[in-house]
């Protein structure tokens, strides 16, 4: 059996064919131009979803489909999306619209929280029915699942671990509040805290223009200064919360995903160490099982087609 | 049907039959004696569950027990109690044990996570599928349910909200561990932080010795300052909790007990006023509903008897 995934972005819809075994098979794209509104971007949703449809029946002509999941980045709950900001989206009923058109059983989902659907049923935490992943890239995105099911919460705003304020951080985060885990964790994050620290007087042989997040931490693998310390502080905040979630839900394992964590050993023992002094019941516990997560761009997608056997 | 639930305390083990409107119809106890170890301890139980037996088929000679349950100060999985450090217990097979003494089914549950089963069950979040629950007493204990089960985590030590570490506190926590909430908003961390307060000077009409957290929450309501900081302090801490773990959850509700709770309206709406600041999404969520519990001491027996039903 297989199964649609769209992965609805500002600037594209990605959408892809999943057979069984989480490989994508058939893809396609096409823009989305949201600033044409709810109505044109269904159309073209619609499109996407016929387009992968035909090309599916031609080169697996024995195989159905039988569902569609899309990956919203924004709110969704029950099928609605509350509230896409890049979209201009607010309680459209997407899953209802979608399905009224292409007659397959249609699931929406948070694009991050989709992105540890597809770790889960296919890759780093397959097997597992309690797990949180961290997806950090330009932000932090976050996907918790309990007893086998995506936590979507009361009004759909769970699993935004980006937002969970840990302590007063010197800049305040995009969603208003300050001392949120994504100032300190994300890409992003990780960037101003490596000027911060230069501005206050640390030493560095990086040029300060252009500078991504891959770049601080190399140069904190080779012991450039303010890059060490902006490195030590992005781990002892995502460590810092890693330790309070096993206090919180002690899932089984912990998946890191997003261009940060290409960062390897360098990132993942400095994580596990710095986690692992601050659990609750070390004796029992352990270190957490923190590992990287093995898909990259196409997990929205993955994680959209298979979101039906999560909500 | 009625249900058995044994509440083991390090001093007594206290035992009712609840019957199916969460009522505690017949209730015993007897003492602990902890330090004569695991098999005595158990015979005890078994004494008190036989009593209770017996109690009930005397008055409710029509009705049957299908249930018992065993509330544990300590970390508990699959009816294998793992660590319980008042009863000096380590990987000990309650459940089992008892089963083949008294041949009903037996489920063991944390001791706070009954607590917000009983209020799952019967009290302020009956009905609602998501709840977080806080008991703030000398420490502050957790209860989380997830898709109307209680989260119990991979190793047994989720729920455990009290040793999440929010920020840097003047003193450590008996856990070793610096800044949890258990420092900042339990009895115990309430009083510390006043005498804190007026170590540094804040003035106060209170004595010093033998005070209590309530009478650090009654001063606080009359104006007194160093009660008024420390009560800031107590509700900043517990909003912060709050606010972030509806970014985590988002619960339909939070419920709050244990003796502080009974500060009532001062305490609960400070509460939703200082959290409601904090939510991420404030336009979808408005302020968190967050509501006392409504059973006391029973909470322990009604939530243990129960506890088949959520784990």
């Amino acid at each position: 059996m297989l199964k649609i995934g769209i992965d609805i972005g500002g600037t594209n819809l990605a959408g892809g064919v999943v057979d069984d075994q989480g490989k994508v098979i058939v893809t396609d794209s096409i823009p989305t131009k949201a600033d044409e509104g709810y109505e044109a971007v269904l159309g073209r949703i619609i499109q996407l979803v016929n387009i992968l449809r035909e090309k599916a029946k031609e080169e697996y002509p024995d195989q159905q489909i039988d569902a569609v999941g899309c990956g919203v980045p924004g709110i969704v709950k029950n099928g609605v999306v509350i509230n896409a900001v890049n979209l201009h989206w607010k309680n459209v009923p997407l899953a209802k619209d979608l399905y009224a058109a292409v007659h397959i059983p249609v699931t929406l989902i948070n694009d991050a929280t989709a992105a540890a659907v597809a770790e889960n049923r296919f890759g780093a935490s397959k097997g597992k029915d309690d797990s949180v992943m961290y997806t950090l890239g330009t932000g932090v995105g976050g996907g918790i699942i309990v007893n086998g099911k995506v936590v979507n919460g009361a009004h759909g705003v769970a699993s935004e671990l980006g937002h969970v304020i840990q302590e007063p951080n010197f800049y305040s985060c995009n969603c208003g509040k300050n001392g949120c885990l994504e100032t300190y964790s994300s890409a992003t994050g990780i960037v101003k805290q490596y000027e911060h620290e230069v501005e206050k007087g640390l030493k560095t042989d990086l040029e300060l223009e252009e500078i991504a997040a891959k770049d601080v931490i190399d140069a904190a693998r080779e012991g450039d200064e303010a890059a060490v310390a902006a490195f030590e502080v992005m781990t002892d905040q995502l460590a810092k919360n890693i330790s309070n979630m096993v206090d919180i839900l002690d899932p089984e394992v912990f998946v890191i995903g997003g261009g940060v964590s290409h960062a390897g050993d360098f990132l993942f023992d400095k994580l596990k160490e710095k986690a692992g002094k601050n659990i609750t019941f070390k004796e029992v516990v352990g270190i957490p099982e923190i590992v990287p997560a093995q898909f990259g761009n196409d997990a929205g997608i993955i994680g959209a087609a298979y979101s039906g056997e999560y909500v």
